[in-house]
């Protein structure tokens, strides 16, 4: 593969038969298409079959925009869902922020470095105390304060400001706020939430105190699909650090910053790069 | 030191106040004592100070058997909780098993390699089925099977047993029978068990059937003092593996008894080595 | 897959080119076989493709002692350097040791707890001092001293040992001396050794003592297959642990053997079940 | 400790003699001083004895401009080298950077934060391009272009220009030159660099091809204060991640970076909270 070439990744997931690896690869190879990569697994508890496929669409015999049809009869005859996307795509990100700040400088800078094949053209907030930073990185920043009244009303402005800068992912970078089913049913398996907790061990708030009152010998940090559920939805990625009993919950907070910057990264950058199937409460990722 | 001197360990917990370090290393200093480790630490929120002191006995100008006399008015000073212990002294240790024969493998495999300074003179088990490893390591084997109306009694019988050969700590090692709290009291902080998760997530039975169905990331083994509450006891060390979605729970048995043995071998270890002080429901660790 | 059925794994490489994915999976698929596990990998800088692919027998159309008859054409048409195996196959593994018991020990005790389909009738030393272990195992222990004068007539007997065992595999387990490029030869791609460091890092004799001169803060083990280039064959697996000042070279050595007993397990166990492809100096593993 | 309370940290290293700990703790106690932290390391092969204590200003009876005197006939008596730090120092930081952004962004933004007790007043670099960055967050970005004629020159200017901004520490963040030793003379044990490999593995210039070509399953960071030796100076910290035959050089290098990011900033943590002894070759660090 050049560069600069494009390449175009099949998702799917369908019930286990025979002849699904032989019949995907086969409808790449007669169209003069090159595998690049190519994962496969099945569950061998619910027998459902999932595979990533990616091949380069220089020399592929079906144009791009034609793609999807031709691959149509493939996915009914096996009863597939699926998902189709070119590498050349660059998703618009809304990064969610309250007043923690080390999640969101690590994105901005990432992105501004080019490790992501994405834009973030929005930073939505309940608090004014990051907007600073958003302007030094020349991004949006649009402050909707949270009161015991308005949850409802406010959602609803966020909401449209999310289409009118026509979202297509958000990112909640340490966003305190619970999210309502209404606002989950908008972006479903596109809200990515990093908690700062080893899930399911210290769920809901303050799970660094919980940590620390626990004893634990290792805190922890877990990137997850939001769900109606808090807490509960598919684990995208998660990583650990050790402590000692000499870290206070500060240090617990000041250590778990790390691993929450670079697990939310990780986890963005594998949703980025179409590496996750959801199925049910749990993501096959393909590392 | 010298490979074969003896040394003495101090353990305290105290109130913090002034003068605690001082008084300390001026009594081990006035006679003729040379300190190897010291290491303290003071909890932030409770205010309590924690130590751990070895030095040589070696030219000590205090015998070791009138050592503890010697220092209990700095203890009733200071109103310290505290324990002497001597590096030669070897533990009668009791490993209690099922039918997992992992962890007795290589707990009974370090010992002949004089990795701990203890011995095991008795394994207890409620199945007759690791009997033989036992006896290849010439360890007696005492079975007591468990029916539903005999948990008591039998109960009894292992703690005369345990009486008899005069044991000094017990370690579960995957022994999936729950102690009751009479068993309990007659082993305070001596009783160490290696549940097969990163508590406090998946507690109780079957964790790694739970840690299949949440999707989890990685897996973790966790060592810690039994106490009333079912995996609620103070841990001493806890570890973590990476897994996928490509590990079925059957992997996850296996790869997690890489986990389950190092952990509860490198707990074993610190405790023999009397590197833990129990406070509350946590355990300081001075590793 | 029920859990008795017997697989095929079909291990290759070759020049990357259409229709590889395809065409191995087209064989499986008209045959009637059922793809367990499948994954490729092509290295960007070589163009060489390698594929590891699994398909129960159980129902597939050629017999199994047809199977490699009527791979050949592909194999040939393709260029394919490659090799099958199948699930059931128990390889005779000779474990080489010195003086140092914990991995011979750990190797043993899987295998007595079944972890590796494998067996291993014969332990080879050039010490007496291991040999109580293999009889309380039951392994035969076959003891070839070493002196300055008789490194090739030792080899050549320790060679038709293990000629006479039918060996298939051997496993170095902390073995000290330095094997010939003639013993190599006997067994190419078939030498797994530990070495007790983070290799590159400490090649070569003594290597905790080298990490504690240069204070590094972690220590490594490293599986890799023998080649005649002493500690520079292809690497399986490789693994840290923290350490600090605190630690001496005693300490490392203590703490490196949990190291080296888990690092060299996982390399043995992924040769087994065929997860490994050499290439060059390199080991592609699908793990 | 209140949190604005102001403490003094004494970092000390001499012969092991008996009396070190008592004398120290006496000192602190008998001029009604608090030990926060006591920390104390013997090196068993050099006999040689470190120690780290901090305790609170705040009612000691020796004003802080009088404690170097106060302290010098202890440190003589004992023949101690020894530094006395406070805790609400700042040193001035000089952050050397070439094109690579990662490890400056990270810098800069944890400096904002408010993570560490430091100022970055200046930016020196050879090339201009991150100077963009630079001047987001506010900070003087001074290039030196390198040429082959101008080593010497050049470097004598940046030596003018650290005095000029009063530099007490300089951190190479991802610095391509190799320093001459007389700039190292004019910072000693006060240059810290991040090295991209596990050193000693891949000592020198591209690390991350050097670690693909060899095929090692963990990469590799590691900070340590520059000394005359290239990447042979004393390390402060490392880390590893694993990687796979998957990941290509430029996933190396992507992968690296977060390694490198985090290495890097605990180093500097560790050094500015005064937590790291240097002695000969190795640095002792009381983490």
């Amino acid at each position: 593969m050049t560069a600069n070439s494009v390449s175009a990744v099949l998702l799917l997931s369908c019930p286990d038969q025979r002849g699904l690896v032989a019949t995907v690869a086969d409808f790449i190879y007669r169209n003069n298409g090159n595998i690049l990569h190519a994962e496969q697994h099945t569950d061998a508890g619910s027998s459902v079959f999932f595979q990533r496929v990616e091949w380069e669409l220089d020399g592929f015999r079906i144009p791009r925009d034609g793609l999807r049809e031709a691959f149509q009869p493939i996915a009914q005859r096996f009863g597939m869902t699926w998902a189709l996307h070119f590498s050349d795509e660059a998703p618009r990100v809304a990064v969610f922020v309250s007043k923690e700040a080390h999640c969101m400088y690590d994105l901005l800078a990432r992105l501004r470095m080019g490790e992501f094949s994405a834009t973030v053209p929005l930073i939505v907030s309940n608090h004014p105390d990051l907007e600073p930073i958003a302007q030094r990185f020349g991004v949006e920043y649009a402050c909707y304060p949270v009161t015991p009244q308005n949850k409802t009303a406010r959602e609803q402005k966020v909401l449209a400001k999310l289409r009118e800068a026509r979202i297509d992912l958000v990112v909640l970078a340490r966003y305190m706020q619970v999210l309502s089913e209404d606002f989950l049913r908008a972006y479903p398996d596109r809200i990515i939430n990093i908690h700062h907790s080893f899930l399911p061990a210290f769920a809901g708030p303050r799970p660094y105190q919980q940590a620390h009152e626990r004893g634990v010998k290792l805190i922890g940090a877990t990137a997850h699909y939001v769900t109606a559920e808090l807490d509960r939805g598919p684990i995208i990625e998660q990583d650990v650090a050790r402590i000692s009993h000499r870290d206070s919950v500060a240090d617990l907070v000041r250590k778990g910053r790390d691993l929450e910057k670079v697990v939310l990264a990780r986890a963005l950058d594998l949703h980025l790069r179409h590496r996750v199937i959801v199925y049910g409460n749990k993501a096959v990722v393909f590392s």
